[in-house]
């Protein structure tokens, strides 16, 4: 993924991401008519002022009668997903699989055997791949996510998610994601939001599971996307191959650019947790009439990780939610979600 | 829309394309299981291969006893937009747009007035424009279709499709839409089927009118796409330019390398008429199971064009349907649809 497109500082932030498989844990049924009574829906979450602005949004964007109305086919929703839908923590889902594959590729390509990044990645030392600097990142992730055709990709994926574990739980990551967000999505959609994730992770690695994980289908995931190049088989069959050329960052401005490329409608709700996902949330901010837009503050050191630096909370590097973001939050009416006190539990299994 | 993607060799229809608003034309009404029944939604086809293979392959793939059952979530159909959904003769709606935006555009850049390609366009003289180059054309396509918000651009493109006429029946161009073609969305839409626009038009201009010409919504237009750049104005709220900055050149391999950007599924279903949709019914037949692959010649010159030069029709180069892509189907099992023979009726208005 060489960052030959528009926008395309490289940082660590977009060289990483995450998605999953497996059967999607306990997604509560319900009508609209239930959802936009009640928001009974919300079961995890505690009440207070995070889950009182969502269902405000939802009651005045869906009631015919108020002023704030939404028609229904303008009823857009977007989530990031890493540190807003599932774990981030420590390393992003994707590059776990990276490094993961790393074997692999070196086992159909021999001469990366005695090569860095390869041979640090090969010894399993994880305090030296820790120290891998962000090109040999990089050179891991273009070897590992691209030049194979998109369908052996997404076989590849499907299977490492389906059996991949945390280190912390030793749960598969599938299993990592946030039952209060899940209630969301599902909320949303009960009341005719289109929900879609808008990713800083790879779009196509994404795509293996959001359905599987989120009832979101592939079509419905922006991501960070590298072009694909059309070409036949030896036995004329035609197919598309990965290629290691940037075309949409989707961090940063990168997020809303990639909502207008994708999707072509400014949402009407969106939700993040870093820095990456500002813009698109002043984006959404900027269109009349009502916009819900909310940040998940990770301070719950205890059921999942307490990072930030907002607050006071260590910057650990990954998902960064500095106070100038929290600052900006306050300021346009953002509303921040307190993990430790906005979720009564964070995971289906809690 | 300078080359600067991937597969981005720019030529004349690339740099063209078409779309509109109004209400929509007669749609019929109907129930899944009327249209799984009898068809009977395809009013305005005449019996016989063309009409049965559609009615063959919604039956096949929405029958759940069936072997070629399509399970709902992946039933996407795509279609191309100008000359497969509405009239593309004698010239791209879009470029008509891109040309009547002249004036406006050198009000606002006086400096070009005396300039060429602009003073030609300027004159009014048709034939004139009918010989500006394709680089002139470039520059013209850019400095109407670039440099402005998202916002305004689709204002202005709206605006122009609510009034703009065909000079052939002095009717607007929203109403130059094939009647038996809308039957057909309709048909697969009221089985299960999701409805795609994939044209080498531009993105934007399309999604304007999509959802009123078409029932197909904005995030369903897949098209040639030019960047967006975030910024903030001078009130500091944030807004997308359109930048001259090719992202997807939404034609011949472009068109299955868009599918999978934007989409992520391979079509079931996909209709196209000229050379520059040859691989993505390539891509489509490339699929296991039930797949519909459908080519529309022109060759009723009476009730609309007939040009090719497919069967010894005239090469007009708009839609080019090559003799070769016409054995192509031949070969591989795509379904020609003869406008003179299928169809019982063009347009509505007929």
């Amino acid at each position: 993924m060489k960052p030959t497109g528009p926008g395309s500082g490289i940082n660590r932030r977009i060289l990483l991401s995450a998605l999953p498989l497996l059967p999607m844990p306990a997604l509560l049924p319900g009508t609209a008519a239930m959802a936009q009574d009640t928001g009974s829906q919300l079961a995890s979450w505690n009440d207070g002022p995070a889950k009182q602005a969502i269902i405000d949004f939802v009651r005045a964007t869906t009631d015919a009668s108020s002023s704030k109305f939404v028609p229904p086919q303008e009823r857009i929703a977007t989530f990031d997903q890493d540190g807003t839908l599932w774990v981030e923590h420590p390393m992003y889902t994707q590059v776990i699989y990276c490094l993961d594959r790393v074997p692999a590729v070196v086992a159909q390509k021999p001469q990366f055997k005695n090569r860095e990044p390869f041979k640090t990645v090969l010894s399993g030392d994880r305090e030296a791949m820790a120290k891998l600097s962000l090109p040999e990142l990089e050179e891991i992730l273009i070897a590992t996510l691209t030049g194979m055709p998109v369908e052996v990709f997404e076989a590849e994926a499907k299977k490492w998610i389906e059996t991949a574990k945390h280190p912390r739980w030793g749960r598969l990551y599938t299993e990592l994601t946030y039952q209060p967000m899940l209630e969301v999505l599902q909320y949303l959609r009960a009341n005719g939001y289109k929900t879609y994730i808008v990713t800083g992770g790879g779009q196509d690695f994404v795509r293996v599971s959001s359905q599987q994980l989120y009832g979101i289908p592939p079509e419905q995931v922006v991501g960070t996307a590298s072009g694909t190049k059309y070409g036949y088989g030896k036995d004329g069959k035609p197919f598309l191959t990965k290629e290691p050329k940037l075309l949409l960052n989707d961090n940063n401005a990168g997020k809303p650019e990639g909502i207008h490329l994708e999707i072509g409608r400014r949402p009407r709700a969106a939700f993040g947790n870093s820095t990456g996902d500002r813009q698109m949330l002043e984006y959404t901010g900027a269109g009349d009439g009502a916009r819900l837009m909310m940040l998940l503050l990770h301070d719950d050191a205890q059921r999942e990780y307490a990072y930030g630096p907002a607050q006071g909370l260590p910057d650990t590097k990954v998902g960064t939610f500095t106070q100038a973001l929290y600052d900006e939050a306050k300021k346009d009416g953002w509303t921040v979600i307190s993990m430790k006190n906005d979720w009564k539990r964070i995971f289906a299994f809690d």
